[in-house]
């Protein structure tokens, strides 16, 4: 049994305790939260809530279920102490600087980080090299949802005007997309100021964009989420290969679940920080290397 | 440059040349066959042909273009002489012990081999393996074709009254098949014969099965085939996560190019035998790790 400790208790942390607790080789050693003062989720009541992961004895491994931008520091700490770790950092273009960074504190002191583990950044990335590999001339297109943007949504919140906002993310084809965001305006603003400021705003100037007037945001808001992976290639000199990859999911469930295998997979790795490519599959799950083989390959 | 030989050159081996050619790392040391008499393919012209493979200088790896039921024999010959190997075993029962068997003489000889390296098994079980991970509670169906069964035509081409057989696996749903077998009579046969004849047949006893009389059988065969992989289960505790694969390829083009990237795996390997679910999928890949890391991560 692993011993296993939640970093964060949001979104994501709920469904990595989810995902643990039906884990059959994995024991959750706590949770390590910044303050520990004010009223306890009560699915949490079985377990140790701290705030410094020393106060919850052997820990082989952390699941960080942090925002992105909090990964590196995190990381850093958990694998200088010897723990392994697995994040989901999905900021695309700054990737390869965390596994450099991380793997260079994982290699000096024996332990391993699996980053950027989750369906995107993560389980497409797998799917997008096996692709590669499997006709290595082609284009792939990844197209997303219809799903929830949360990087979208906290700038249509920071908007002038907008009370509450969510962003939706519609796949157009081809890996286009455009964005329908859900608000609900302050007193005396209209919907053409709000689209008027997000088409000023880098992160919604490059695709459609529609504002949609709503009530209420919560009530539109759904974790579900979806891809769909097309590549469309050559295999040696045999032009048309075409291959898809299709998934409708519940997005932090989906990620929890990702992660849960990553850590797990830390354990079968030489020092250091891998991508989900570099990872074999196989060591994503539990049981007997036989067993696997014959039930999967 | 590593210098790699094809053993046989049947359907497969015609591809895994083409594969090799566009390969940007790697050099044809030569064909290894049978034998050399008898009229040479015109695009073979610029290779060695041999029937030994020690004829043919340094040989780092060998792509088996060979039938299964020779696999293990030709594997471990080589892998006693310290070459890797990949092959595209498909008996799917047998795999294991061939996983045993090899992995034994790769290490006694510090060598490796990939095996079971086409679509199905191969590619078709990394993604069973990733879906696994992804939802460990759930049920996966592998629906193959439209497209032609090797196996079953081979069979059917044994039967009394069948001059010429083809045997096309159609994807019923669910991973139900359903056998069209197209067939050339022998005079005084009739299609309800080889029905009987076949529905006696264990190879064809479990499935439906439809025999269609054809004037020409080589004017049916096309090498296309197709895959639709379905996954239905759960991440953590969440229900009704969805997933799907699906191609349509050129079949031995497809399993010639998931060769040659896995031959290229073996090289990163260490001492031993793996299926295509126990190497990284990065590993297929040519070139630098930073450059595919931003590309497809």
């Amino acid at each position: 049994m692993k011993r296993i400790a939640i970093i964060g208790y949001g979104n994501i942390g709920k469904y990595v305790l989810e995902a643990l607790e039906v884990a059959p080789d994995m024991e959750i050693a706590g949770i390590v939260r910044r303050s520990v003062s004010g009223e306890m989720p009560l699915e949490l009541t079985p377990y140790k809530v701290v705030t410094d992961v020393k106060e919850l004895g052997k820990v082989d491994g952390v699941i960080l279920a942090t925002p992105s931008r909090s990964v590196e520091e995190n990381a850093k700490k958990y694998l200088a102490m010897g723990i392994n770790t697995a994040d989901s950092f999905d900021i695309h273009g700054n990737i390869w600087d965390l596994h450099e960074s991380l793997g260079a504190v994982a290699k000096a002191n024996n332990s391993v980080a699996i980053i950027s583990a989750g369906w995107d950044p993560g389980s497409d990335s797998v799917i997008r090299t096996l692709l590669q590999a499997a006709a290595p001339k082609g284009l792939t297109w990844t197209n997303f949802g219809p799903g929830m943007s949360m990087g979208h949504s906290v700038v249509a919140r920071s908007k002038k005007g907008v009370k509450n906002a969510l962003s939706m993310t519609m796949p157009q084809g081809a890996g286009i997309h455009s964005r329908l965001v859900y608000v609900e305006l302050e007193d005396g603003f209209t919907a053409q100021q709000v689209y008027d400021e997000l088409k000023a705003d880098d992160y919604f100037a490059h695709d459609e964009l529609h504002v949609i007037p709503v009530d209420s945001v919560d009530n539109c808001r759904d974790m579900g989420h979806g891809v769909l992976l097309e590549r469309k290639g050559v295999s040696g000199k045999t032009q048309n290969q075409r291959f898809k990859f299709e998934m409708t999911i519940n997005n932090p469930a989906l990620t929890a679940q990702i992660l849960v295998g990553s850590i797990r997979a830390t354990f079968k790795q030489q020092p250091g920080a891998y991508t989900m490519p570099e990872v074999p599959m196989m060591d994503l799950l539990p049981g007997d290397k036989e067993q696997l083989i014959r039930a999967l390959v």
